[in-house]
């Protein structure tokens, strides 16, 4: 892959913060509408949230879920490839994606302003707990992580759980991201908001600004709202520039499309003043790949 | 190293957050009083700022200021040991080591609550910026990352610019630390401080939490206050939960000796809700010691 030559310093983003129903067609109705709005107000690039077709669907464990996936390409990539071409935005999309009978994964694909397909990504990191069933749906990704040239940007893509990893954030920064989009579907639980929800969200924020301060680079996080079932999704769409300063947030109650402008020369500007990536101790980080070392 | 069998739940925490004079002396003489202090009033763990016997030494390139490093151990830290067995309390400290000729080191050691030396870390990564000429003083530091049993926990000690590098945090948490401790020397300088002082202080203390976060253990930053020629330390030292909430905080202006309670157990009750730990993908972190991906 070559950088694009014609890239601009300055991109505008856009984040579509839905709500979602259980039946696919308003929700994928609902999306290529959005990216067709957000595109006319100047958006750049459109990124949805995690599995914006539907309803969260890992809630609980449900053999009939699996007839929501579909292979890629298929219809509903199809439809916001398309959508991608005829607004000229690149695409930021999250799919329920049935690779072989019994094998399916949570991807993202970037889609370019032509309609290209130039990237997947397999989410990497499969969460389970109560109500987030992710295992039994998702088996973990196996195309590693990395980033794709766009015509406005070189993108890496990451999905909810990676959030939570900063060893994701780290590679795909060093395949060149100038921007982490993050799809999302996280909320709070009614039995446990009260007592835990306000260090539940600030962690999910904090985390995020903290990728973006280590590496240098814009983050993008894009979260379902609505109550679905058992969680009240918190919205809270945001994009962090490369100190980690919020440039712009979401509610956590409302639908919203927020257009964001991100300055991308900012990253050089940032990783020269704030130099981590150049005192990286490579020689001594080989331990990260052990699963535990302990007293040893 | 096996694992106290008496270790209790809850430790706590003194922080000593300081001014200091260029000449040694004064300094060290304040911090055994400090640690005493602590300990009366209760603390089991106290820890010191990075290079508290004097001026943070690296803002200009002075080949006299070599004079005031020492062996290891040395009368500095034989003092400081000397305090920990006095008052039977864990002591972290930060010095200047002399290892041989024109050969320096920022290095932390930890003294169990009997005086004995339980633990070294050299710094392993070093910062040069305008006013932070560290690599002009210190060798990047060969021990790499641990942690060590102590009366009162199993600690990690990282220094000062560690706190940017999430490879760190991680590696030490792997080793099985229950608390990172960070001494710090960081602050304001009066040209910037306007346009970027927030922002650079929010990044340090966001970074760091989102050590405690990813990790699921607590963090202890140690930072000088007071300002010295061109650096106006910010203080601001403080204890983040396993879920990355501030439990403390210091003043930006004030000497302070801060006692924070921290209840060990909160690491397994966390892990177990939020597990990160889990799910890492170390089949997949490779690349985390190539310096650059990039296109390719």
């Amino acid at each position: 892959m070559t950088k694009p030559t014609t890239q601009p310093a300055k991109v505008t983003i856009g984040l579509v913060q839905m709500t979602c129903t259980k039946a696919k067609q308003p929700n994928v109705d609902k999306a290529v509408a959005r990216i067709g709005e957000a595109a006319a107000a100047g958006a750049q690039i459109v990124c949805l949230q995690e599995l914006f077709a539907g309803h969260y669907p890992c809630q609980e464990e449900d053999f009939t879920l699996f007839d929501d996936a579909e292979p890629i390409p298929g219809p509903t990539t199809e439809r916001i490839a398309a959508a991608a071409k005829q607004h000229q935005v690149v695409v930021v999309g999250s799919f329920f994606e049935r690779r072989a009978p019994g094998l399916y994964h949570n991807t993202a694909l970037v889609f370019d302003a032509d309609g290209t397909t130039l990237g997947m990504y397999r989410k990497m990191h499969i969460p389970d707990d109560p109500h987030y069933y992710e295992k039994f749906y998702f088996t973990p990704g196996d195309l590693g992580f990395g980033a794709v040239n766009t015509r406005y940007g070189r993108l890496g893509v990451l999905v909810c759980w990676d959030q939570w990893y900063p060893e994701a954030a780290r590679i795909t920064a060093l395949h060149g991201a100038q921007i982490i989009f993050y799809p999302t579907a996280i909320g709070w639980q009614a039995h446990e908001k009260a007592q835990f929800g306000a260090s539940q969200h600030s962690a999910w924020e904090t985390s995020m600004r903290a990728h973006a301060i280590a590496n240098g680079l814009f983050i993008v996080a894009i979260n379902r709202i609505g109550t679905e079932d058992h969680i009240e999704f918190w919205g809270g769409s945001f994009v962090a520039d490369p100190t980690g300063t919020l440039l712009a947030k979401g509610s956590h109650e409302h639908e919203e499309t927020m257009l964001v402008e991100c300055d991308l020369d900012q990253i050089d500007f940032v990783r020269t003043h704030w130099p981590f990536l150049r005192d990286r101790r490579i020689d001594a980080y080989g331990d990260i790949t052990k699963r535990w070392i302990g007293d040893a």
